[in-house]
């Protein structure tokens, strides 16, 4: 694991490396004779590229880098913002990158999601070391922050114990990335029980609820009486565009000497922090609070160090790997006939048809595209442009055919060409978007056959993805890709921003 | 002294090893073989959080850092004024202290006077050891410039020469942190001849010219013909929200090569910088002038580097040590009467009085608290409440009781209660506002006993700063503290902001 | 060469001197531990202040430092930018420099053109060693583009092949200081072939074109079709004040794959980056084309670090050297005529001229500027009163004498004086503005000269320089020079700013 993107892509065995790692750095911090020297003149360099503000991760990582001896290079703010905006994500990513600017490491904070997968790609491509590690983006994910709150939670309560403890989340759970990845982390650990207290205009999407046995939600900060573990986020106010929305949700839910009795006595409190000054979710004269539950949100922050510096010491042993994530639309074709070009020609005309008219089967060679829903021929026609190119001749695209089975239909015949059979990115589209009806006949050889398109697993480049904020619909050098998640509910997943969409949302480029 | 917060705070001898050390910067900074190693792999850190503007003490305190091989973390500009706009100073003072991320000194700039101190007092609270240097606050002061401007004018004149010296001061002198910390620091080194020149609209406030000998104010430049220093100061526009005040004031005042002559021809003229391009105080054609009195003003700013050097190696050196000013509100209690509660009682029937009615002198326990102005009965009802609790019941609060010697007083009668004769903060606040004429009564074991209040010293927690921009009123987890500086003139010194106040301008929180 | 302020100051033995170093500091590159180690327990400091916003070029020159091991120092931005209004250029960089905050090198980039050749003198007076590095001046240089570019074109055609090369440029040419640097470099070099497409509103000015054998300037992007090298280069938006005009320029050229063929198959295509997004000039997906010319941008900006390390090593190298450039006023006065006194009195009074009538010849002292143009008088005058001062009495102003060879013209006599003639900058400005017809005529020790002025060759101090942009315009220790570049055409080139003048375009200050 070079990269540090998505809780997504990580397992339990590397989360617990991560851990145990953690603990090492935690005897590096306390005694700084024990960090391995490397035998270079030339330290190790991360670079800080922060689009979107923040003082405390960046402090963090910055701070972690020292501790590793590494050098360290921000470009933060304004500048940082103004930067990208100018040149591609994946120029900015490639001028830091090792082979130009020399970064070992790039930590990526930005609006934009699944920036950070996206710029790992654009060096993998390259052939580049660098490690990308996912510093926020946008409303997706903050992978480090989870694995520190981790790291804290373990501490009090004990690694093996965290799948039998219940925890809650306060605050603005719609928008909060610190809350999806820690609610992916909790549920791979084995979380049964949590807690989800939020305005209902800042309740938290469905995806991140899955998993979990017993799940409570409620505007009631009195349902997080029973947790273990609570976990207050702050209102993303840049996120709502809506003053008027912002000032409800603001302040709403506050942890205050009055009610920080309704917690359990064990229980610890967490913040990631800032807690802005008279809105924030925790009353500051709590910080000391130790009558019962405990506040520990600079502990928390504190352990930030040591959880960075083993992500950057990891990102930066593995940094010569290749990533794998260089997928391939995925889909699969199941013949349901063959027979003899004669065979099939004779069973015609018995049933009067006048199938393959363009196509003469024993001669000829082509393909047809059958039963797609009416008036999307000349949208498969436009993606078949863009796959195969303009030159496939002659091409029909008949809409209105009459079936028995769908009323009227759109059919293509292709003459002379059969090359859509090997393009996956085409297959896989008409399967997600048609796949259940659409059948294709192919006349080659002097045979006839006949396919039905099983449901895709991986669609690639022809769909685009309807989140507004995903970096596929910024970057001129991406491409989209859509994990067929729940192929019984038409559900799929973005492999960049982590949303979810039903597929008929998911139109040609 | 770990910290340097004010030049209140420094002693002679301080301020003299302060000196001494720089000279020792100095030989290292012409050798830098000199600088001893320190043995641990990690190098000290000083975290620079400048929220407000600045790039010359900030390169100054950078370069400082470099010459002892400290690492040095920059949060400024923008950056740094969201960040303490989003959390609490106090909160981002934790997130960089050493256990946070790793700030063994911070130096802080900043908009709100007496930030540095708070700062340096919530670290002490939380037993992190990480050093606080004030690199100004608002107009209060900015200790570092004043020292360094003492070791220039020490060069030229010897130390021990400094309390003959005149010095005077050309500019904007009513926002000047430099004039006032320059002031502090001349008056505790025993200079007796001070020469002020400002507009009447940036003249500089009373408390800074106290303890000086022989002091002209004037709007005449001419008055600085006998100075044997004179330090010139830019024109704080930031401050002068009226801008045509601001217009009036600057470049009101210019040494030229048409009025340098009137100086001293051994006289020496500083500027702290940045001098303005054409409304600068000093023509810039006069940094080489050779013909009489010398601008020094490059020469005083590469001091900053020495002093600075050694101001980052005490501090760092002495980063283990606490702070003693955890002080607490202190106030007397004098015994003015004392008999048994039998004998009171027949004094009373004797002078047909109904004092004590809620209470038995024989049998109960409480407190009266006698001669409160008229109306001022809520108001201590009020601050009981704020300090005792809610729960001292009963309390009669008794409004407009004729007194023979204040014709009409107000009265409270604290049954089954003695609690706040421990309570300091409560008495001196008291004690502050109306101790000449308040006596109590306590009644308890059968014995009744009377007090008045003697002048309180410290004053802690109850009573509001009038002033607006002081740091007791921007962040919640301070609370306020007044010296009692001047009892017989009713003025007091607010601890923080360091601005003084009659007492009767502080109103109850 | 301490600084590197403009390919102008370079040698061919120079820049072969930079393009070998930066192939060693490649191999320092490859293996770091090629480094020199310097025995010193201090680095070397380089401070990058960059008033004008960057991240390539700054994070270029911040990675060199590191692999060289020096201390980089970063102002940038906003802050870069109030720093140099609130105080002047020559301020600052006193700030920056070796004597204060302890810069050996300053890399400076500003929108005031001539800034980096003003900040070196200015430094230069001061003794200082630290070394400047101009890394863009306005629309002027950016000489290290320049030799990066070169490092890279030498890379594929081989340095001594340069010559041979035909070189396109395309894009914004009147406000891009690459092009200029590069094509100032490339015509140092001998190149002979030079292609320039741009439109009507964005073409090179004329001086940049001067010297090449074969110049070719179209809005046709085919012009380049014969092209080894194609310079592309981003529209310079922020130049642009009416965004009518910016929005026809971009985009205006794009190589894309639709047209990519039209260049030659060996050829390289350039681009100093940023590249913006949809509207940059050159596709993205030409990144990785190789089916015939080849897109380097990400090459070229790679070649960045070791050429700036090259420049830095040898910048820090020769810092202790102090430049020559501290050049005066340089004008000849040529005698046309020498006679006693008593003979030229004889000759005037036998043509029945009174020319000296304030003067007597055989008894006075004096100087007769005579032929001035009818006005000029009084301008020569104030000249006069600037350089030598206001007390040269009596001096005599008389406008409107006969001439026979000019009509009307106007003369000044100068009594008791003859100070004018020590003093080369008034001479080399009277030279300059009417030098052709101007003649002095010098009445001292009983003799009579006359001379004529010939052509100055540099002319300092007392004409303005009519670009606003320049630094000379901005800084009030700034003085103005020209260079007298073409005297038959009356051309005039600054020596700040590097653009040329009619010479009557010149005010006087």
């Amino acid at each position: 694991m070079k990269n540090i993107i998505s809780i997504k892509d990580l397992s339990i065995a590397e989360i617990d490396e991560i851990m145990n790692g953690a603990e090492d750095m935690q005897k590096i911090i306390a005694d700084p004779f024990l960090l391995k020297k490397i035998n270079s003149p030339l330290k190790s360099k991360i670079t800080l590229f922060f689009a979107e503000s923040s003082t405390r991760t960046r402090g963090s990582f910055s701070e972690a880098a020292r501790r590793l001896n590494f050098d360290c290079y921000e470009i933060s703010g304004a500048e940082a913002t103004s930067l990208s905006k100018k040149e591609s994500l994946a120029d900015t990513a490639r001028m830091f990158a090792s082979k130009n600017q020399g970064a070992d490491i790039i930590a990526v904070r930005t609006n934009t999601e699944g920036a950070p997968r996206f710029i790992a790609e654009i060096l993998d491509k390259m052939n580049c070391e660098t490690a990308i590690i996912n510093a926020g983006d946008g409303m997706n994910q903050h992978p480090t922050q989870a694995l520190l709150d981790l790291f804290t939670i373990s501490k009090y309560f004990g690694r093996k114990n965290i799948p039998d403890l219940t925890i809650g989340f306060m605050g603005d759970l719609a928008y909060s990335r610190v809350a999806h990845s820690d609610l992916l982390l909790f549920r791979l650990l084995g979380v049964k029980k949590i807690r989800l207290v939020s305005m209902p205009e800042a309740k938290i999407q469905a995806k991140y609820k899955d998993g979990f046995t017993e799940i409570i939600e409620s505007e009631d900060i009195k349902t997080l009486s029973d947790c273990d573990v609570v976990i207050a986020l702050r209102v993303q106010e840049e996120r709502y565009t809506d003053p008027m929305k912002r000032e409800t949700i603001k302040g709403k839910f506050r942890i205050t000497p009055k009610n920080i009795n309704l917690f359990k006595k064990e229980a610890i409190i967490m913040h990631p922090l800032p807690n802005p000054i008279n809105t924030g979710e925790i009353d500051p004269c709590l910080y000391n609070y130790n009558k019962g539950p405990k506040v520990i949100v600079h502990e928390q922050a504190a352990n930030g160090i040591p959880i960075r510096m083993q992500i950057l010491n990891k990102s930066y042993q593995e940094r010569q790997f290749k990533n794998n994530n260089q997928t391939a639309s995925t889909v699969e074709l199941e013949k349901i006939r063959e027979e003899s070009a004669k065979e099939c020609l004779e069973k015609q005309r018995n049933k009067k048809m006048e199938f393959f008219r363009p196509i003469n089967p024993e001669t000829g060679t082509g393909i047809i595209i059958d039963h797609l829903p009416l008036g999307q021929g000349i949208i498969v026609q436009s993606l078949l442009e863009k796959t195969i190119g303009n030159d496939i001749l002659p091409i029909h695209t008949i809409k209105g055919v009459l079936s028995g089975k769908y009323g009227k239909k759109d059919v293509i015949i292709i003459e002379n060409n059969c090359l859509i059979l090997e393009n996956n990115d085409l297959l896989a589209t008409i399967s997600l978007k048609y796949g259940e009806r659409t059948t294709l006949h192919l006349v080659k050889d002097k045979m006839y056959r006949k396919f039905k398109l099983n449901p895709p697993i991986i669609i690639k480049k022809l769909l685009a993805c309807p989140n507004p904020n995903c970096v596929t619909n910024h970057e001129p050098e991406s491409t989209t890709c859509f994990h067929n998640k729940f192929p019984d509910l038409g559900i799929v997943e973005c492999a960049y921003c982590e949303r979810e969409f039903p597929s008929e949302d998911l139109k040609p480029i």
